[in-house]
């Protein structure tokens, strides 16, 4: 038997080979959905995943990582992924595999040396909602692979306790979207596949404020940023209309149509991103960026 | 001779064509520049094509469209397109394509009906300061197309004045940067080709601040919106950093490397996103995004 964490001896060469073709059908949705399991390319990805497999072992859960393949040329350049493996109990090793190996896994015409098979790792929606999250951003309709990864990584940097994925999303663990994380698919909970209407009500029970972002709204960001500024300075503020410091979960919609009006109407408010220049709208990346940190901003002010 | 505005009998339906394969060759950078031309695919872009040609015609300025080529079914959908070439003096007309000819001219798989050649449109640095500006975005070796055109829009929605891409940074005439623009390309003045030095120096000498995005930035946005916001306050700040309000020229880096030392040092002062979660940094569009409306929003209110 291998040393765990060692490379093992028996490199994979053969591109063809079963556990190849295995790991290449979690390129797939259905694939992925028939073993729940998805793979991370490139050593950025590969690290935060055995990170997150440490962290979680170390806690007790079960392990996020079940499968590493590399070339020795990547390895070599960067130790600090075969530390990780090392932990002790991790369980893990690594297969060295060639370049047309990994190739033939990802589908990738230049592929970067290191994939992970991982668990997959979105949580249920009440578990989220148990833990009493500030700050929760949800995704309908939206297709891009990447935009979804985008608006995952800007969550994580605006400090947001969750992302939620409608069942009408793209598959956050597409091998895109995945790539498009950098890594913060696993710095924060995803939860997926669930109906809007069921977020919302689950959402507001818990006594979480609902927020649609739509270029149309009526609400001007740039107001309840403001007011909330004032309150920062014990000014009074007459009528205002939503505290941004509040627990807040804000809806972000498909990158061409964004919200729907059904889904619109489930919010407490539609608030506009002010376009101060000529461009008809924002993307969804960058609307989403000003929303979250704006709430970012605002709650960590009123800490 | 074809009446001005109205499709011409005589369909292009060869898509090797001289014609046509002189509009493929400006996918090229070599061929954009020998002609000093650009091509925009789709509706929205040329729609907006075809309103700056409008406004830069009514104003005595040169034509922006030297030529529109689109399919039947393009036109029956969006008759708002024949009405702006139809505009008086616009000097246009259509003329009508086949899918494959709009295809070999853009080399895209699914071509959207509609390609306008267009002219250069980019202003130099001189103008841009002439006219001053109070926001400026300015992008140093971004390579990526995409990222380029987005940051472009990102700009154009934060009410930016011009948008400038060092000598180093890809084609912002490039036709995936063209895209990812959305129109925004014709909304605000865009300076090319020029070396960050002579932008620094010449922003300087027209009073104009100089921010660096950096992350590993000594000086936290959030510091420099607090202060901006207590003055609006008419609050006392003991040791103020820097005023957003003030006019303000922003440097953007390279997506993987962000700014190079020597770059960061030509600013005033480096300016670090906070980023409040676990993600090891922000992409290019996000960064550039909240430090532009940062900004835009310091300025508004001061107004």
């Amino acid at each position: 038997m291998d040393e765990p964490g060692r490379p093992s001896a028996d490199a994979m060469t053969n591109p063809r080979a079963d556990r190849v073709r295995e790991v290449a059908k979690l390129a797939g949705r259905s694939g992925r959905l028939k073993r729940r399991q998805f793979f991370v390319e490139g050593p950025q990805g590969v690290r935060e995943a055995l990170q997150a497999h440490r962290d979680c072992l170390d806690a007790g859960g079960s392990p996020v990582v079940e499968a590493v393949y590399a070339t020795v040329e990547c390895l070599k350049r960067h130790d600090e992924l075969l530390e990780l493996v090392h932990h002790p109990g991790s369980r893990l090793q690594v297969r060295i595999a060639s370049d047309m190996v990994l190739s033939a896994m990802t589908d990738t015409v230049t592929p970067q040396g290191i994939v992970a098979v991982c668990n997959f790792v979105d949580v249920p929606l009440a578990e989220v909602l148990a833990a009493r999250p500030k700050l929760i951003a949800t995704l309908c309709r939206v297709q891009d692979p990447g935009n979804a990864g985008t608006v995952l990584r800007a969550a994580d940097a605006a400090g947001a306790d969750a992302v939620i994925f409608t069942s009408s999303s793209v598959d956050i663990y597409n091998p895109k979207a995945v790539r498009s994380t950098a890594g913060s698919l696993f710095h924060l909970p995803v939860v997926r596949g669930v109906e809007l209407a069921d977020v919302v009500a689950a959402a507001r029970e818990a006594g979480i404020g609902i927020l649609a972002a739509d270029g149309y709204g009526l609400l001007n960001l740039d107001l309840l940023q403001d007011e909330s500024a004032a309150r920062a300075f014990e000014q009074q503020i007459p009528d205002a209309q939503y505290a941004l410091e509040d627990p807040t979960l804000w809806l972000f919609g498909n990158e061409a149509q964004g919200l729907a009006g059904e889904e619109k109407a489930l919010a407490d408010h539609r608030v506009a991103v002010p376009v101060y220049g000529r461009a008809e709208s924002l993307n969804l990346g960058t609307a989403a960026t000003v929303c979250l940190y704006a709430s970012a901003r605002a709650q960590r002010r009123a800490e």
